[in-house]
């Protein structure tokens, strides 16, 4: 295939991409198939001869798609949401194209710095603390990692390097087996499983702080824990605080768990991954309350910022803390600007080596949605189309209702009044109103296609 | 940015990838950027508003082409070679459309089950031993890491996990800190930075083998630092071997390393990241002899097998090694299949949890070259060239050479003959070959363009 025939097939799969998307309504969201479905369909060996794209496309309807279970169906409801945006996957286009490894700044200058650049302005739409930005001169900044798994498993080992390394300055001969013996890092029981698997992966003790009521990490039985432990032997290094659990979006209370880890000279993660992305709305900002005690922290603009996987985002404030736990310098990627503390090696702050070119990303869809149109897609929604739907309500004359305003916001209420309401008159009106709103949207909807 | 929107400038944007590939021997390779030269160039934040296409696309001619190193360049020598072809941005952007996430088989079907067969595809144009494929109740089997660093990461993990639980069995109450003090793991001084760095993270001791005068690991200098370590108390437990390291693409020597490892119940695990796609090549699958010896095995095909990063293929013997050291089974990823021993769950083989649909480039591009365009790109010429370009030197009359066949191969001989040739006349020699082997191949590619 030269250029010219990727010109066309190129052509023909971007009509492909837009006809999956917008035609994804009517596929299955959930496949129907059976372990071992595929392995029949295709040949038990690649052929010696080169296929044809149009065998290729073909088969991709006839053996994956009935495989395939659509993330990015309306009616996908399972795990988590995962981005797709059309910005996003012109970046990837781009990115492919460049196809550089980045894991030095000579490795693609462009690759590191555009990286540094977008994490400060991603920083700043959530408005991290200082001392996670990196700035011209700054001790912190961020990094694009593949995942919140390895941005747990990254910070756990980062702290597991300090921790050690202040015992043995002042133990010396304390060994480092001895010391992983004794070290011991927190998580809510809430907290994702990827948590645990740090752990296991990093030889470090995990215990689990059971959550309150409204299954959150409270100060108290985290300080409980910590006594206990500390009063067996245990070194206590490591607290991920998650905002926004996987099972139903709880909050651990930072504003609590913070100060103690900072009095305690523990390591502070936060791990956002799920619910992060929500903190570019001023007024969801303040559930990230209490960041400033954390050492890292982290969400996925791939699950909610429409940014498309793999893109996560983490920040520390002092990078140092990475690169002392990792960096290891052969003399095959050294390069002359290594040394004059410019200059950023992203190799020393992930688990691979290698790196794409993901910042392209983030620059596309944050310049072509604007803050305020990320904003607007977090909020998928406006005040204006809550009066609207009031309006259609009260116009309908079915059942009647007045709003109100909760902090600015326009509310609509609705009061069980009457003596004779039964439960049958709230599943109606519910049902009534349901109906109105998707009526509203419906029209919105092709407003906005009309306009764009 | 719609559907529609998106068909206009998805295609736009196939063509400038077709122009930059085009077009790359045209750009300087390495930069002239210094470090910092982004910042300035783009604003301090995101917009508020949105930006336009237009003006993205000329910024990224402005501002991140001037700073990128070129690693599809052909004057691009650096590092290692990083895969590109047509087939695979297709598949990528496919990939990008499909947006799953296929952590396990339910969250995906199609996305695990034909990466297992395409594993499988890949092992067979190997010529692996049958040990390392899943079949249809095979034990082994393969799966796509984003790195080859991982892949020595995840194999030292888990051979962590089974000599400690071997070690625990044997004497209970045996720590784990107790047990990570003595493990030691093993690779040639010649090795990459990713197996110290392995060690680092894993926590474990790790030791270098003195290579022999071809850079390669001998059965001698290992067997020597196994009984050292032995007698020192010390507990030998993983081994890696490198199939073209690189430095020099030195290759240690399985032959004899694998058969002490197997002795010794010590884990092998062979990284063949740069060297290994030579492997599907007959004439080059003696290298890959003693493979047979190996609990893991893994090489990049995102290097140099025209799949485009990340794609780094690693095959097990025992699947259940790997499970055994990373699952973690929440309720949330719990599906109904799982228990049934038909299906393979790749977040328990891999760091990260999240995954892409990779094994989507590796059938476009095998599907779409054929085994034997593969080979035929692996070597890159023919005996056919060798004897035109012979040919040519021959009819030119200004040197005279004769051939000759090794191992069945066209070989041109160049002998030091006359009493009175000095360097000089060697020197003359070289370029007339060059100068003729370079016309013949622009011969070559002129008809290789018309033929397409």
């Amino acid at each position: 295939m030269n250029a010219s025939d990727f010109r066309r097939r190129g052509k023909e799969m971007v009509d492909y991409m837009a006809d999956y998307l917008e035609g994804i309504e009517g596929r299955q969201v959930y496949p129907d198939v059976q372990p071992g479905y595929l392995r029949p369909l295709i040949p038990a060996t690649a052929p010696q001869e080169p296929d044809t794209f149009e065998d290729i496309l073909q088969d991709v309807e006839k053996i994956i798609m009935p495989g395939v279970t659509h993330w990015h169906s309306p009616y996908f409801f399972a795990y988590f949401p995962t981005a797709s945006s059309y910005p996003a996957m012109l970046a990837d286009m781009l990115c492919g194209a460049i196809g550089c490894i980045g894991f030095s700044w000579a490795a693609s200058p462009a690759c590191t710095e555009l990286e540094t650049v977008m994490m400060d302005w991603l920083g700043k739409m959530l408005q991290l603390p200082e001392a996670f930005l990196a700035g011209e001169a700054g001790e912190g900044g961020g990094v694009i990692q593949g995942s919140a798994s390895e941005a747990t498993l990254v910070a756990l080992l980062a702290a597991r390097t300090k921790v050690t390394r202040r015992l043995q300055a002042a133990s010396p001969g304390l060994t480092q087996g001895a010391v992983l013996e004794k070290l011991v890092a927190y998580a809510s029981d809430q907290a994702h499983s990827s948590v645990e698997r740090a752990g296991l992966i990093g030889g470090v003790k995990l215990k689990a702080i059971p959550s309150d009521g409204k299954f959150a990490m409270r100060a108290s039985a985290l300080q409980e824990a910590l006594e206990r432990d500390k009063a067996a032997g245990l070194i206590p290094f490591f607290v991920v605080a998650t905002l926004g659990t996987t099972s139903c979006c709880s909050f651990d209370n930072l504003l609590e768990v913070g100060p103690i880890c900072h009095e305690e000279d523990i390591w502070l993660h936060v791990d956002a991954a799920y619910a992060g992305s929500a903190f570019i709305c001023p007024e969801f900002r303040h559930l990230l309350n209490g960041v400033e005690f954390a050492d890292s922290f982290n969400f996925n603009p791939h699950k909610w910022l429409l940014v498309n996987f793999d893109c996560s985002a983490m920040w520390v404030k002092r990078r140092t803390d990475l690169t002392g736990a990792f960096k290891l310098d052969p003399v095959y990627l050294k390069h002359s600007h290594q040394g004059s503390g410019l200059i950023t090696d992203y190799r020393h702050w992930q688990l691979p080596l290698g790196r794409r070119f993901r910042s392209l990303k983030m620059w596309f869809v944050f310049r072509m949605y604007g803050v305020k149109g990320l904003q607007a897609y977090i909020r998928k929604g406006s005040d204006g189309l809550n009066e609207a739907l009031l309006e259609r309500i009260n116009s309908a004359r079915k059942i009647h209702l007045v709003p109100c305003r909760l902090r600015g916001q326009f509310v609509l209420r609705f009061a069980i009044c009457s003596r004779k309401v039964e439960s049958g008159h709230v599943r109606l009106a519910w049902e009534h109103i349901r109906g109105l709103a998707a009526e509203l949207l419906a029209a919105e909807e092709g407003k906005a296609e009309i306009k764009s």
